[in-house]
């Protein structure tokens, strides 16, 4: 990990201090206090701890030479407009260019219906905000990415979770958990997903599932969040074709270039159908004005200038030779009772524990002998994925996650040892949404 | 203006289309509507047009060679720092200058207690998103800052204004409205405030109103936002010193590079009381994960080694030949019956008409005759403001500043014809807040 991370020096922990405003926060900010487990990841951001837990992109593989040649170039020539104000949807040229991107996954679109945010995190938010009153329903895979489910618990939504297997969403579970909560009179307001090389599960829902779950969806009238950052980033094939590729009225796209590019620039986007859009511009307004013109720009003069779909590609075989590190390394040395996901794109790897094992408890353990990862109970938001853990192999080198494969493996078998010895574990409080921090989102 | 405004090819009004959505947004977002002025606003940017309705700064006066030559060192030298995921409360570093800067302002802090923000809005809008539930009110001068003012509505809170005279908020009023309100139940949640060179007033709030503002607040157990854009742009003497300076504990401090340096960067910041700031660090990253590395270590580059406070000056005397311009233009053109304010720095003049006449009535005559501002009625909550405009200097030049005021007053002069053969034009409708886009706020 390369940036500093401040929790480390203050722990940002409810009570630490007395908190003279303790009666005067809104209802929604009662629920924001900072995860337990943040503070130890920042004891895993040493650079002897192995961490498979960050989900930070690999950007020393881009040509830093022309990146800075671009920035300067854009300086001397539009300057004044990149220094300053622009307009709250989203420079022009460049909503024309994430057309042309979206077209890679079967898209037809115009800029008009684009919004550019603040990362496509912020498109999230934003998209939170115009649907969601304390106690709607928004539907999530189980798991979902942690950010997303921080993001509807501060907008006071109730998460429930779809189940899902390596084919992604089982759309009987969608249909009937739709079914009952509608006839209990709960209003869904939107399916969230990642449907593409998911995070954290690293499964993609298949085409015939993308078929039924975009009927099913239409017919209960539930617009769908496609969260989809990592559909360039496939190992095998073409991009698979996106959700929003076959219904432009239900499905709310969400893009980003943090991981086809670089996230440093904050620049992601929304495709959104004509009326929500129009929300969107006035939320993204009243949120920030507008978004950064100058990373907008020097976004938009990479894709102008720049080969993007060869870097992409380099992207791609740079994260394959690590997914087979990673699953070579965990086919090796994981005792067995240990199953996990096998990702054909994307950052990440969902590992399950023999029975009786807590990835929360194993956490302190595994820091301490230099290798960390993000518990599963983070991308639930009742309780589940005690089992479970998310492993990242997109940042650190090949030989560097063997090496915390070994470490791991190590770790768990001690535990199961101790299982063995003493029954099972007793496993921690999950309550609230392990937020470990942006850069291990 | 510079920039593209996209209002003008698609005007976001409500009903240009068929929403299906319209049922399911959250109730915060019904009020999310376009003001009916945007689209003119879009005319008015016109080069054609002089233009005295943006707030844009002038950033050509900018060094801009050395502008590029920093953000290429910056990528050579750190690009994969500049590239990555940053912490969700900014660049510890950048936190420090951050200290430096507020410390011309009398103000002693450390950059644990700063949260680096994607412009000051978005401090407002988190600082709005912890403290206000539906139906809170914030205290706010009357007239104040339009973007503030539509953040506050997009969390329902109820705006009630002080009222301000040539010296800033009347002490007398404040704490007259604070006990009527108190005393009807209300929840006061935070007084908001520019103290400096208000944005649309153009007035300082006096040493000694400081003094009687901050015990009135302390006493009633109110927090303080003082936003302060301008602070540094004064044209006379040292900076004011902050409110800030005199209680940390009860103010939160809204600052931004967007005037001292480029908008286009979008890094401002809040610096709160410690349990506050550690609230804010988990909304921010909620809302967007971390702001833009890229930005925050490009303005920290900036002021590591470049003469900022040089550059400042610079500005300062480029706004005072402005302000110079279109205060003498008023004095020698407008028909009696006009009265201004008279701003010792910032970017804005509030101008009174006569009686009768409606400076949003009057904006349509304006703009065809090649000259815009801002009617009044944008600063209020309440429908007052119809006798007054905003009128900026901040970015045409001075001759331009002196033939926009020269149509202007052939435009009022008219109006007042029209008035006394028909009798007081009747208003137009002033329902919600009309932001007329973030370029122009």
């Amino acid at each position: 990990m390369t940036q500093e991370s401040d929790h480390g020096r203050m722990p940002a922990t409810q009570g630490s201090r007395i908190d003279a405003y303790v009666d005067r926060y809104a209802a929604r900010a009662t629920g924001m206090v900072a995860s337990e487990i943040r503070a130890l990841f920042s004891v895993a951001s040493r650079p002897e701890v192995v961490s498979l837990a960050g989900g930070m992109p690999y950007v020393t593989a881009l040509p830093l030479d022309v990146v800075g040649e671009l920035v300067s170039d854009l300086v001397a020539k539009r300057g004044p407009v990149a220094l300053q104000y622009g307009s709250g949807q989203g420079d022009p040229h460049l909503r024309e260019q994430i057309c042309e991107v979206m077209r890679l996954e079967g898209i037809e679109s115009g800029p008009d219906d684009v919004v550019v945010t603040v990362g496509s995190q912020q498109a999230l938010d934003l998209i939170t905000r115009i649907f969601i009153d304390p106690g709607d329903v928004v539907l999530a895979e189980g798991p979902s990415y942690v950010g997303a489910l921080g993001t509807f618990s501060a907008y006071q939504a109730k998460v429930v979770h779809i189940a899902m297997d390596d084919e992604g969403i089982i759309p009987e579970s969608l249909a009937q958990t739709i079914y009952a909560l509608q006839t209990a009179g709960s209003r869904i307001k939107f399916l969230y997903t990642v449907p593409t090389f998911q995070n954290p599960a690293g499964v993609t829902l298949s085409v015939a599932r993308r078929r039924q779950v975009l009927e099913i969806c239409q017919r209960a009238g539930i617009l769908i969040i496609e969260d989809n950052p990592y559909g360039l980033l496939g190992f095998d094939g073409d991009p698979m074709r996106a959700l929003r590729a076959d219904n432009a009225d239900g499905v709310v796209y969400l893009g980003s270039f943090s991981k086809t590019l670089a996230p440093g620039f904050r620049v992601g986007w929304a495709l959104a159908p004509h009326a929500i859009r129009e929300k969107l511009v006035l939320a993204m307004e009243s949120a920030v004005l507008s978004h950064s013109s100058f990373t907008q720009l020097a976004v938009g003069q990479y894709l102008a200038t720049q080969p993007w779909r060869e870097q992409i590609k380099t992207f791609r075989e740079l994260y394959r030779e690590r997914r087979d590190a990673l699953l070579d390394a965990l086919e090796a040395v994981m005792p067995a009772g240990c199953t996990w996901t096998r990702p054909r794109g994307g950052f990440f790897v969902w590992m399950t524990l023999p029975e009786g094992l807590d990835s929360k408890a194993i956490l302190p353990r595994a820091v301490s002998e230099r290798v960390a990862f993000v518990p599963g109970t983070g991308f639930f938001t009742d309780g589940g994925g005690a089992r479970h853990m998310r492993l990242s192999y997109c940042y650190p080198e090949p030989d560097r996650i063997r090496e915390g494969v070994r470490r791991l493996a190590r770790v768990i078998e001690q535990e199961m040892r101790l299982r063995d010895t003493f029954g099972t574990s007793s496993a921690p409080d999950h309550g609230g949404v392990d937020t470990p921090g942006p850069d291990l989102a």
